[in-house]
């Protein structure tokens, strides 16, 4: 009897190269993904994370801008990610209310990598089409939050949507004063990118304020410090609740983990760091299922304290049914 | 402007129910989930990860043999499982070599549940037929692993395929003389099911022995505890290796949270606990990756060390593309 051992584990199937390989398999690879779509029945509401694909790039100096890159690419490491790399992945979520079927958010648009831009095939996998769209909702202005909003060819990609931005989140990045102030490139290219996405949908695009309903059920959180007017959700149908927390943090194996480390792209990072602790000893404590857009697909789950100032996100369990 | 508060992430939201529906919306809610279908690329193999569906039930007093209620339904808790109760997952893992389509272990079989069972389903979303299997391999011969073998109408479910079980399992449960000694009702069924659906198929069920390999890159490996035959397997493809564990552990929640929790389908449950320390010691220190049967789907992940002897499971980034 050969028992557990590493050699075993390790070698032993090595010798499967020296066999033959007597016919091909029936079925060629297939190389496909499934479609990145998961539903979460929230009372009558329907819930699809839509998938968006990830990034996964080296580490660069910059991703966490207050802590050395050994100390991240530590994290990276009890996180499984690749050697020296960092992924970030990004889902937006797609709310169906019964009365409205609305985005929050709308990925990294079409993309050439093919590694994000998949959120529209996911839509279709789910059975939407993007004319389904009765309302987009921008949690901040973000390119992989507000690319999407264009099609290849430059026109709407929702044409029957209204569009609504935070009102503070608009008013610092549609102004030009605020621009011309911008003082590193990574901002400058947000504004930017601004003018090219949004550019010529001042018009069609509306705004909200903070602690009003966005459509029914689905409240506006302030959440400012990673952009000025950047805005988390809380979702509501019967007595079931969950919680959009759009960027308030990034990839939770760096910034939950260690709630006061600074992602570069945020814009205040201390009030940044400050929403985060806010929002998660709250989640932590009310145990309310929280998605984020750059959580892990499907990109929900659940909050515990670890020790006084650390988060560990507890993934959803994958339901088969709804 | 409203921040973070309790009150507003729990009851601000709850006005919605007053206000007027104005319009159906265009797509109506779907009651669907996502196909249950993971891929993973192990060098010039392809896992496919196939949800069978889970099973949510009243924690009974004896799924934890050696612990009490309180204390078991204390992790339900932390995982955030409903209120008294438990969810166990199922999820055979497919596995093509390029020249054999590998099936390992079967699901629970036809169930008018509904809430398993889906193994063929989600094979079908996969694009694999049944008849498309060369191999199916059998970790040990319980219900929810072997069910899976006959269709609904009693015919063997992979017309075209080699099936082959543990020879110390099969020799265990296949013994009338053991099936007599069995002294337990749970065990009694289990000889029971073993007659019911391998009955008639003693001619078409090949045995296998621990320590070679099962189909090119598939080893078995030895693990008994769960079961007398119980076996594990090392997939190697290229320099990437995956460890399918079976049932090494049960749900991880409970069982690498906690290695020396007895659960009650575990026939030596001490000589359980003794290969699973000697599995996760092993799979912790070579950061193997690793897949389980009653994983939460996509039923893939590493392990850490939590102290001396706690383990906790990382679950695999999902990638949405190979």
């Amino acid at each position: 009897m050969t028992s557990l051992s590493r050699r075993t584990m390790l070698t032993a199937a090595g010798a499967a190269a020296l066999l033959p390989r007597l016919a091909e398999a029936a079925v060629p690879i297939s190389g496909q993904q499934a479609p990145g779509f998961y539903r979460i029945k929230l009372d009558a509401y329907e819930i699809t994370i839509l998938a968006d694909g990830s990034r996964t790039f080296p580490y660069p100096d910059s991703f966490v801008s207050n802590v050395g890159r050994d100390q991240a690419l530590a994290a990276a490491g009890e996180a499984f990610m690749p050697p020296g790399k960092i992924t970030v992945p990004f889902n937006p979520t797609l709310i169906n209310t019964g009365s409205k079927l609305v985005l929050i958010d709308t990925g990294n648009g079409p993309d050439p990598s093919g590694t994000v831009g998949r959120m529209f095939a996911n839509m279709a996998a789910a059975g939407v089409s993007p004319g389904d769209v009765d309302l987009v909702v921008l949690s901040h202005l973000h390119p992989d939050h507000i690319n999407g909003l264009r099609t290849k060819e430059g026109t709407v990609a929702f044409p029957n949507a209204t569009i609504i931005a935070p009102e503070t989140e608009w008013a610092f990045w549609m102004s030009d004063d605020n621009m011309a102030r911008a003082s590193d490139k990574l901002t400058q290219n947000y504004f930017a990118n601004t003018r090219k996405i949004l550019g010529g949908l001042e018009e069609r695009i509306g705004r909200y304020d903070w602690g009003r309903e966005v459509a029914p059920g689905i409240t506006a959180i302030a959440a400012p410090g990673h952009t000025p007017g950047h805005t988390a959700f809380a979702v509501a149908s019967g007595s079931s609740r969950m919680l959009v927390q759009s960027d308030i943090t990034n990839i939770p194996e760096f910034f939950l983990r260690n709630p006061d480390w600074h992602v570069a792209y945020d814009f205040e990072p201390e009030l940044a760091a400050q929403t985060r602790h806010k929002f998660y000893d709250m989640a932590a404590s009310e145990k309310m299922l929280v998605t984020g857009f750059h959580f892990s697909f499907p990109s929900a789950g659940h909050v515990e304290k670890d020790g006084g100032t650390r988060y560990r996100l507890i993934p959803i369990a994958w339901s088969a049914a709804l």
